[in-house]
């Protein structure tokens, strides 16, 4: 064995392994976002938060202090490569060249610049706030969010032998193909890797992503991660996410304004990007009154995402007023994201894009597991249903700990809107105890935007 | 990433990458035998011969010819090294100092020489045979196995992917990880690594038995690999083997020779390392007419090892003819070490060292899976139970293949004895499937030692 002395004493003498590598390392949605805002509310300023949602794990206590503000130093420094930019411009996004605007990349390559980060301790757990022109927040929440999940990670491996983080990682891989071989040649499949903010690590995503990518073929659709679909050709997926909506209602001066702004956002969505990317996220405030109280236009848009309802009501939920408003709903888009696992993706799919054999209702497919048969069922869509795989396909290590510690649980870390323009914000959800803001300003919401089909449901990751 | 230039170049570069690495990659028990043959019968010459018991898996048609002969002319080329040596003499087996005598490793470092093998190929097998003195022939056995099962492996392997690789060995490594699991913390718990001869590959075994060691502390006795026992410090295994009355029975010139050559070479043995590694094999001819027949001395051998016949049944045997001896069987060793695995293992140990609460008959543990639960029976041994653990330690991949592909099964293979000075060799064990000789020899092998306690049992591994 000849010893490579030249990698060994740089391992020895690393300052710092960085958890964000590339400026490109956030979900797509982000720099859809980025363009919007900069176009439509370049002197807006908001407020980000960091919030855990998870009270037992302290993080404060887990992770020190001096490593989290080396990670967050590191991204301020980052700048986008020259590369990098010639991929933004000239790369396909949705079938699309060009979605980025030559005036924006210029910006971004010369005077984007992150904003300045607030880190404090509070009940040991990290208070971490971001305060500035929205352009100079909004950025954080992804490297924020990856940043403290990796060094929660490093944190946890760190008592681990060379030979347990072998089998660690030996089971993980092992769990990760048992779940690749169980979503393997259904016919239809579509699933997407939404999983950037809560992976396990950059590398573990890559990882992860690069497997699913050579395994599934066409039902692989991308990855949330621009670097990663950059670095590997793959199709970067997402467009828009609750900030918009919640900046939006924050600064309505009244309730009328504050209603009317869940459609507004949409409207200057669409008119941004010129009719493309057109699926919208209708739970900031309640789904079922979001549609109901929908102008037509909206029935033209390619599709929706479910973020905090049960997947199966939203999606007929939406499929019924899809129908109400003489729209086809085979030609729209469902995409469910909360929360989803190998079992819920292949039931879904099952539901909303199977025939079951005679006698047996679809319906029957939430509960049985008929729906991992797929001689059981034919393809025969009622909706085009996609799954975006988050925390449960880059992050699960439940049980692969080889000393069964919990320390590597995935926990429910968000970094949200709080402010814009000194309003304090507020989401409602589809689910009540998801709702975010002030106690009093979330009341007066849901007197504003009533509690139609808003359920209680346990978070999950 | 920087590029290691030197490692990339030689790693294109190899010529061989050898199974064996060095002669003490090799049974401990051989090297015993080895000592006692050249002692005995220095001028007995024998025929060892390949043998694949399923045939199904047409070997010569799987590995490339050159490659045995390679990887056989590559052993030939090895000679003992000063430090292996130094350990030889120096270490302590069994307790013991000085088991080898110097005149021994005086021989075995400038006079050893393995003698030529002979191999031919038919029916899609490989035809592998070594004549010549017993000593320069019997150290083949293991070597020829293990070149063997890792050439398999090898081929095996060849079509896979650098990324199916990594999930074929995360597979395996979980799956040792859960056994590991399974056999930790038991109490009073021995095993021991008698794996070599039929493993994945020389590395792997190496990762299995350090994981044991790391793992299972003082519940793992040691290896029966004699090169991983010097390069890791652990105890090596294991004292004789069948070859020893087989020859002596082969040799005989009467059928009272024959059936008092079981004894024979149990005096010679004893003798020769002066009482110690007093653990006998009494199923070459059968146990039960062994024990039956057994001059009285036999009763004060320290253990017994069985290898065909069920060791339920044989350790209540040899518990009750110890008993009949006038002897206490607490005092003696049960070494089991056919086709164990983790079941079977903490089945035996419960059955042997066990006591259950009231009411449930220790007999109970054989189909129940309540010995799992060590709370259940407390220790109280009726003998010193040891689990001599083989291939299902070293090369378990069952179920692996990220293809679902059986190339990885392990088969078969032996290389025995098959005759001494010009005489066939017999075994007949107890298993009478396991027979091997010319028929006719066997027949009336049967007749002389009878077929007392003989079962049909198939054959696992």
């Amino acid at each position: 064995m000849i010893i490579n002395f030249s990698e060994r004493a740089h391992n020895h003498n690393w300052d710092l392994d960085p958890i964000v590598r590339s400026l490109l390392d956030t979900d797509f949605y982000k720099l859809l976002m980025l363009q919007f805002i900069w176009k439509h509310f370049r002197d807006t300023r908001v407020t980000f938060s960091l919030n855990n949602r998870n009270h037992k794990f302290r993080l404060a206590e887990m992770i020190p202090r001096e490593a989290v503000i080396a990670q967050l130093d590191h991204v301020k420094k980052l700048r986008y490569r020259k590369s990098e930019m010639i991929w933004l411009a000239g790369n396909t996004f949705y079938g699309t060249r060009g979605i980025f605007e030559p005036a924006f990349l210029e910006w971004l390559e010369n005077d984007f610049a992150l904003c300045d980060y607030h880190l404090a301790e509070r009940d040991g757990q990290f208070e971490l706030t971001f305060e500035g022109s929205w352009i100079s927040v909004t950025m954080w929440e992804i490297y924020a969010l990856s940043i403290l999940n990796e060094l929660k990670t490093r944190a946890a491996l760190k008592g681990m032998s060379e030979f347990e983080l072998d089998i660690l990682y030996a089971r993980a891989k092992t769990r990760l193909w048992g779940k690749i071989e169980q979503l393997r040649d259904v016919p239809g499949l579509a699933v997407a890797d939404f999983g950037t903010r809560r992976r396990h690590s950059f590398l573990w995503q890559e990882f992860v992503v690069e497997a699913m990518h050579s395994e599934l073929g066409a039902a692989f659709t991308g990855t949330s991660n621009t670097f990663l679909a950059y670095k590997h050709d793959m199709e970067a997926i997402g467009t828009n996410a609750h900030e918009l909506p919640m900046a939006l209602a924050a600064m309505a001066t009244n309730d009328e304004e504050l209603k009317a702004s869940q459609y507004r956002i949409l409207e200057l969505w669409q008119q941004t990007y010129h009719g493309a990317l057109r699926v919208m996220l209708p739970d900031t405030y309640g789904t079922t009154q979001f549609l109901q109280h929908a102008p037509d236009w909206v029935a033209d848009w390619t599709g929706q995402r479910v973020d905090s309802k049960d997947p199966f009501i939203a999606g007929d939920e939406y499929i019924n007023w899809l129908a109400s408003r003489g729209k086809d709903p085979r030609t729209k888009l469902l995409i469910a994201s909360d929360g989803l696992d190998v079992q819920t993706i292949l039931s879904l799919h099952a539901y909303f894009s199977g025939t079951v054999a005679p006698g047996v209702s679809v319906r029957d497919f939430r509960s049985a597991s008929d729906f991992l048969d797929t001689r059981k069922w034919h393809l025969d869509r009622r909706i085009r249903f996609s799954a975006g795989w988050g925390t449960l396909l880059t992050n699960d290590f439940r049980d692969c700990h080889p000393r069964s510690e919990g320390a590597l649980e995935p926990i429910s870390l968000v970094c949200k809107l709080t402010a814009a323009n000194g309003y304090p914000s507020v989401k409602l959800s589809d689910n009540y105890e998801k709702a975010s803001g002030p106690t009093e300003l979330v009341e007066h919401y849901r007197e504003v935007f009533g509690l139609a089909g808003i359920s209680r449901i346990p978070i999950v990751v």
